[in-house]
């Protein structure tokens, strides 16, 4: 990572981005409990971007959570974006490259704040993930709709399925200058052959650096990728190996994956760190869902960056729990009597005490939301162990969001299923 | 009418605006023919409000087609405001009324060009019709998201439908002042009942114009209403008859209905005028569709006003006729012989004609579509004289816009349909 410490790192040479990604603004927005928890998130996010008086925010995909979102959706978003974004707060971030190619889809062809008809305070840039890609007719992404408003650049759009060039937006702000690669999300199994054919291609600014050789002073960029794929092993080409990505980038920005591994790691092989945000909102009950959620506050100044972690404090808190009932047998002499009884006792007791460990996740924050989410999976391979799981959830029905589905049975196969 | 002509009539006190309804932006907007047409005919009224140099644009409902339009539609919506309206043309129009209340779904609660982070040129107003009414999952109106996005001024939404309260928008420029009345579409028959309860009240800031007194000299205002209801009676309760509009009234806009009547007539009770504007885009193809489409340029001074009825030079041609059979039994010998062969016949050489008519339409203009839509309608007593309307109009295949539908039949009965 570098250190980002020094004499010459004022604010005027250090380019300094809000990082999240996957708010899946719209999830649940019909559930009377937690309908306005993605919005909340992302409120905080905006919030976030003016406290620490960022130069932009870059968002990782999935800014919706449907491809077409409802008008509330896309009204909330907006309402959103114009009231953080929008201002006399002056942007110092220059553009260097050809904006015609990097936004040909905007109105203007340009980013948003050199439109002399808005007033941009913090420009939001952001890539499409796979639930707002294009679709339907006229082939539009939402992001589509938040560019012509002026909210969004959306950038990293691929034209040529057969042939993916990445072109970077070149930024320069005092002695930093940044080189941003977006690639919207593509279909896994395509991008591997594409990768597999050396048909996926950087336009690096300074190819010099890939050879091994040392740019001019002058030329020195900061490479910062940012995508939106399958990080984690699902099987070959299902998945971005981070190891076909190229050496010359410092940092790689990974979207779509929600759990929030967002401190920089260091690929070995290849020499940059990934830094994996997770989502703002969790989308399913899972465990890695549960993980703490958090955006991060990235600080470049040349080839050093620096990333601070930025917890949420208006997520809704959330205990995930998972026991495997055949290493209890004993224990709870599933063997002899009334195994379902027992075990429903047992998750009685087990959820309790998880409502009460939720409480830790309480903020403070006036906008949190306090009922919270629990799941506790059980694993079991005899079903002889099992009850009415919607009847036990609803023993709970004041005191957490998701009444339907507190504990979730699941048969125990060899290979752990990934959620 | 009155005349506007006059020394003290110079551009600074005269308030001129743009007046056109019914865009229904997205109707059939898959159709590979006519699928632009809604967009084309837009974009030239926003071309026509720059080119007069309008101070603002008035709309009366129906903006788009679809409650819930597609991304496209609203695409390419915001595009062309964004594109014709924002810009650094001054706006000389002062509101004097209470900004909050008038617009008080808005981001910040302020009428579009006093937001300080966006240029507006030409600004938009606009109730909802029952096309654009608020529906769904957050009862909101497209409106609400062209609102949202700074892009209109929606107003006239009624917020109590027990009681319906009209405050005018009052604006001023120069000697000139307009209290600007909106009455978003409200079911004709809930309509009627609150009008009979006279539970429909004008908030008029000039109260003794309607008791015959004279107000102060400087007290005159300029009585405006855009209303979206019908106005031809089409039974009782079913439409909004003029006459229950107040007399204090100068103008009513009157949208809905789609045929072209801009031109203001005096009501002989009420002493008010109404202009009709009549939609941008047929999306029926009857007789009132076929008219001339025309939007209007508005002039006020102090009370008195002009409207020039500016002509749609980018409409499809539409030609439209209709026969009643009987009428012509003798002529075409209907009565003995292959009746269907010989309206077959008859009805090709009729629309052969049509489409050598609808040349009279052309404009010229380079984004006028010059595929015309042809509809003749035959009207009859007995179904001999009927034949396949579909191969029929597959004739005209590649010299009509309306392949499926050039011929209807359409059985005569005592009363004639309102179509
Ligand atoms: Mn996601
Ligand atoms: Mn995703
Ligand atoms: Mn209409
Ligand atoms: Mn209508």
């Amino acid at each position: 990572m570098g250190d980002t410490t020094g004499a010459e790192q004022d604010a005027d040479n250090v380019i300094r981005i809000l990082v999240a990604t996957d708010n899946h603004l719209g999830y649940g927005e019909k559930d009377a409990v937690r309908g306005e928890d993605s919005f909340t998130a992302f409120e905080e996010i905006l919030e976030l971007a003016v406290s620490e008086d960022v130069d932009m925010i870059l968002l990782g995909g999935d800014l919706f959570h449907d491809a077409v979102p409802s008008q509330n959706s896309l009204h909330k978003c907006m309402e959103l974006l114009r009231r953080y974004t929008f201002g006399d707060r002056p942007v110092s971030l220059e553009i260097l490259s050809d904006q015609v190619q990097s936004f040909h889809n905007a109105v203007n062809q340009s980013v948003n704040y050199e439109d002399p008809n808005l007033n941009i305070g913090i420009p939001v840039f952001s890539i499409h993930g796979n639930h707002d890609d294009p679709s339907g007719f006229g082939r539009l992404s939402s992001l589509d709709l938040l560019s012509t408003a002026g909210l969004v650049n959306y950038f990293g759009r691929w034209t040529d399925l057969s042939q993916v060039e990445i072109s970077p937006i070149l930024i320069r702000k005092g002695e930093s200058q940044m080189a941003l690669y977006g690639l919207s999300h593509i279909h896994d199994g395509r991008l591997a052959r594409l990768v597999k054919d050396f048909k996926v291609n950087f336009n690096c600014p300074d190819k010099a650096r890939d050879d091994g050789k040392e740019g001019e002073q002058e030329e020195e960029w900061f490479h910062l990728l940012v995508v939106h794929q399958n990080r984690a092993d699902r099987g070959p080409k299902n998945y971005l190996p981070e190891d076909s990505l190229p050496s010359f980038l410092h940092l790689v920005i990974w979207g779509h994956e929600h759990d929030c591994r967002i401190e920089p790691e260091v690929n070995a092989k290849k020499g940059f760190y990934v830094s994996q945000p997770g989502s703002s909102v969790p989308t399913s009950l899972s465990e890695g869902e549960a993980k703490k959620k958090h955006v991060g506050l990235l600080e470049i100044y040349k080839t050093k960056f620096k990333l601070k972690e930025l917890p949420l404090q208006t997520v809704r808190p959330f205990v995930f729990d998972s026991i495997v009932l055949p290493d209890r047998a004993e224990e709870l002499g599933l063997n002899e009597g009334d195994a379902s009884t027992k075990v429903f006792r047992f998750a009685k007791e087990r959820v309790e005490a998880m409502i009460a460990q939720a409480e830790a996740q309480l903020t403070g924050h006036p906008r949190q939301p306090t009922l919270p989410l629990i799941r506790l999976r059980l694993l079991y391979t005899d079903e002889s162990c099992m009850f009415n799981t919607i009847r036990f959830s609803q023993m709970f029905g004041t005191r957490v969001a998701n009444v339907q589905d507190v504990v979730l049975f699941s048969k125990l196969i060899k290979r752990t299923k990934v959620e």
